[in-house]
C-alpha cells in the first residue's frame, strides 16, 4: 500500500523573492514532496495556486489520500469554491497537514471554525521543538526534543480550538512558546498543524521536520474508502423504523423528503 | 450581575404554518426569552431573521453575553457577513447556545468546522435525555433523565468534531441515539448544543428544556471583557524582546508590520 | 508484521454456571482469542486468572502489543502489584481494550481515575450499537448501526473521564443509553473501552463484535518500543543545560540525585 | 456565597530547611490561604499532614468544597486509605487544585491514572508562563504573560493524560517547556494542575500565582451538593424499566440485588 500525497505549495515568494529561491530553487512544494518519496510508502506530488483549480480539480482531491499544504502571501487568492472542495474531502476521509503560515489559510480557518491568530516576529532565532505526547506515531524515530537554529517566532496565544492532542510544543529565545504540533479529527478526515517552516529558512531540507511530516502523513491517511457525500442528513420514514413507531401528532415533512438547510 | 441574552428567531413557521403559530402564539424566540426571564438573573429579549441586520447590529451583539439561536427553514437567508461578525463576537468572548435545527444553520457550521449532518423522522415519537456527566452545570437541578413526548428523531453518527464534553444523550423510541449536549470552546466563547425543539410540539414550554437553557446560559456567560479584535495577530518586533535575541538571517518583513493573510 | 494479542480471561463463570460454560465450553478468553486468530495479522493466546502472576508475567507482558481485558466476578482477587505491573506496560505502550464488566475491574480504575459506575439491567433485551465517529478505523467494515438480540443493560451516566473519542453509543430496549466504545490514551499506551459482553448471552460469537475487537487490536497497537521505565524523572545537571544558566538561589537537591517521590 | 477552601500542607521542608521556614515562617499552607482570603468570596484554612487523618476527616472533607494540595518529600507518607477518601470527594463533586511538586502526589497520581512524570533541575533559572487559552475563567485579570525569576525547571514530556483544556504553557531559561496549567473532570470533581512553587523560592507571595489560584478556586467550586455515594452502579430491577421489556435468557442475578465488583 502506497499513501498518494499531494503537496499544495503557494509559489509566491519562491519567484518574487531571491533568498527563497535560492534555498527552494525547486519551490518549498518541491522539497517537500521530494523528501516525502524517500521516506517510503508514500507517493508524493505537488499542485500549485497557480494552476487550473489550483490544482485542486475533483478528480486530483479523489486520488489524493493525504493534502499537505502551505500558504502564506496569497491566502486571499484562494477561490472560496476551492475551499470547499477541500474541506469537503476532508469531511469524507482525506488526511491534511498544515504547515506553518498556513494556520491562516483558508481551509484551515474554515475547519477550526477560530480566528487560529497568534504572535510572531521574523528574526531568525532558534526553535527547540519539545515532544509532549510520548511515542505518539506522528514522533516516530524522533529524540524527545530538536533545534531549528533559525526560525521566525510564533507565539501564544495561539487561537485554535482544544486540541485532541498536543503532541509539541516550542521554545523560542527570545521568550515565547507555542504549541507547534496538534492533532485534529473533522468529520472522517484527520488533520495536523505543524508550525515551522518560514521560507527564508531551510527548514524543509531539516531531517527531523522531513521526518515530522513523513510520520504525519502516515497518521493522518484514513484507508477507509472516501465518503461520497460527506453532507448528507437523510430522512428515515416512519414506515422503516428500526423500532415499532406509530405517527403522531403534526408535520412538516413528507416521508423521504429532503430536510431543509 | 444579569446576563444579557438575545434569542435570535428564524420566525418563519410560526408565520406560514398554524400548527407552529398555535403551539407559539408569540414566536418561539419570544417563548424562549419569556422562560429565561423567569429563571432568575437573566435578562433575555429578541431578535428575528426579518429584522434589520436580521436583529444582528453590532451595538446589540456588544450588549449580548449569551446568544440562543434557533432556526430551519431559512438558514440560507441570513447574510454571511452577519455570520462573520456572529462568529467575531463569540471568539471574542460571547457565549452562543445553538437550538435543535441549527445544527445547519450558518454559524454553527463555521463555528465546528464540519458538516454537522445527521438522521432525522419526524413522527412525534417519544426521546429521553439522559444526562452523561453528573453535575455538570448545565445539569442543575434536573433528574438523570426527562422525556419528551413528542419530538423530532435526530440520529446518530452527527457530524461535529468531539466536544469538550458530552453532557446528554438522547434515546428514541423508534430506536435511534443522539449526543443531543455538546459544549465546544471557541476563541474566548463558550458552545452549548441543545437538541430538542421541533417546532411542531410544544418543546420549549417544557419545564426541563426551560431549566437545561437557562443552565446553559449561565455556563455560556464569560464574565471578562470582550476581545475587541479576536482576529488580531500582532508583531513582536525585535528590539522589544522579552530576551535578547541578535536578528540573524534574511527578512520578508519590516518590524512592526502587519502579517500576510 | 504481526500484532501479539493475550487475551485476558477471569474463567469463573465458565467454571461454575452452566449457562455460560455451555455458551463458552472453551471459556470467553478463548472464543475471543481463537477470532482474533482468524481476523488476520493478529496472533492471539490467552492467560487466566487462575494462572500464576494471573498469567501477567513480567515476560508475557513485554511480549504483549495488546492486551484484552475480561473481569466480572472476581475483580478483587487480582493482585494490586499485577494491576500496577500491567498499568506499567500500558503507559510504556501496550495497547489494552476493556471488555463490557471490566469496567469495575483494578486496572480500569486505575487507568481511568474515576468511579466507572453505571446502572445496569439482566433482561437479555435488544442492545443497538450506533456508529458515532465516522470512519473511525475502529468501525471499519461495520455498518453504522448494529444489534445484538440478548444484552445486559449498562445505562448513563458512565463515571469515566471525558474520552479523547465516543465511537460507539448503545440504544436499549427498555429506554437507557451507554456510550458504549470510547477511546483514552495514558502514557504511550492506547486504551479502548468496549461494552458488549455479558456472559450469559452469546456476544462474543457475533461477528460485528468480533470485527470491532479486531478493529480495536489494530488501532491501539504502538509500533515503537516500549519504553523501559515509563515512570522516570530524570534531573537534567545545571552544568549540560540546552542554554546557558547560571545557577541562582538555594537549592534542596544535588545535580544528578533522584527527585523526591 | 463563600467557598470553603482546605489547604493541605505537607509541612516537612518548612520544619527541616531553613531556606524554606525563612521564606515561609507561617508554613506554605498557612500563606496560601492567607493570600485566597484576600481574594474575596473565599474561606480558606489549612490542614497539615501531620494532623490526625493527615486532616483529611471525612468531616473536614464534607465541608470543604476545593482542596489545594502541596506536597513534595513526603508523598509515601500519605495513607493510601485518605488517599481513597479524597478522591472519593472529588468524585462527588470537590475541587481540587494540585501544586508544583504535587504532580506526583498520591491523589494526583490516583485521579491522573498516569504515571505524571517529567524532568527537572533546581536552578533557581527564570521560568515565563503563557496563557494558551484566552479569557479562561484561570485568567482573569492576569497578562498575557508573567515571570517567576526563580524557580525550579519541569520539562517535557509531562507524564499526564491530555486535559480538558491547556491554560498555560511556561518557557524556561534552560531551554525546556512545560504545559503548566491544565484543567481535568473526574466524577463531579473539576481539578486544576498548576506548575509553580517551588519550596526555595517566594513564588507564592508572587501576586499573580496568587490570583492563579484564587481564580482555580472559583473555577473548580462545584455548587451543587456532594454525591452521597459517587461509586454506586445500581440496578434496575426489570419490572420497573422505563420501556417495556419483557425478560429473556438466563440470568446471573436476582432482581436488585449488588452487582459485582
Amino acid at each position: 500500500m502506497t499513501i498518494r500525497v499531494t503537496v499544495w505549495g503557494e509559489n509566491v515568494h519562491e519567484q518574487k523573492n531571491k533568498v527563497v529561491a535560492g534555498i527552494y530553487p525547486d519551490g518549498m512544494h518541491n522539497t517537500i514532496a521530494a523528501a516525502l518519496n524517500k521516506a517510503g510508502g508514500i507517493s508524493a506530488s505537488s499542485v500549485v495556486l497557480q494552476d487550473p483549480e489550483h490544482g485542486m480539480s475533483t478528480e486530483r482531491l479523489a486520488e489524493t489520500d493525504v493534502l499537505v499544504w502551505w500558504g502564506h502571501a496569497a491566502h486571499g487568492a484562494v477561490d472560496d469554491k476551492i475551499v470547499e472542495r477541500v474541506c469537503d474531502a476532508v469531511w469524507g476521509g482525506m488526511g491534511m497537514i498544515f504547515l506553518h503560515s498556513a494556520h491562516f489559510s483558508k481551509p484551515f480557518k474554515r475547519l477550526m471554525g477560530a480566528p487560529c491568530n497568534l504572535t510572531w516576529r521574523e528574526a531568525g532565532e532558534r526553535e527547540r521543538l519539545w515532544v509532549t505526547s510520548r511515542h505518539h506515531p506522528i514522533t516516530r524515530g524522533l529524540p524527545d526534543h530538536f533545534e531549528l537554529e533559525n526560525e521566525e517566532m510564533y507565539g501564544e496565544p495561539f487561537g485554535v480550538p482544544e486540541p485532541l492532542e498536543t503532541v509539541f510544543v516550542s521554545w523560542f529565545q527570545g521568550g515565547e512558546v507555542f504549541r507547534s504540533g496538534l492533532t485534529y479529527r473533522r468529520g472522517a478526515g484527520n488533520i495536523f498543524y505543524f508550525r515551522p517552516g518560514h521560507e527564508t529558512y531551510p527548514t524543509y531540507h531539516d531531517a527531523n521536520v522531513q521526518k515530522v511530516i513523513a510520520n504525519a502523513v502516515n497518521w493522518a491517511y484514513n484507508p477507509l474508502p472516501r465518503i461520497a457525500d460527506p453532507n448528507k442528513a437523510p430522512n428515515v420514514p416512519v414506515g422503516s423504523t428500526l423500532e415499532p413507531v406509530v405517527e403522531r401528532g403534526p408535520r412538516l415533512h413528507h416521508d423521504g423528503e429532503e430536510g431543509l438547510r
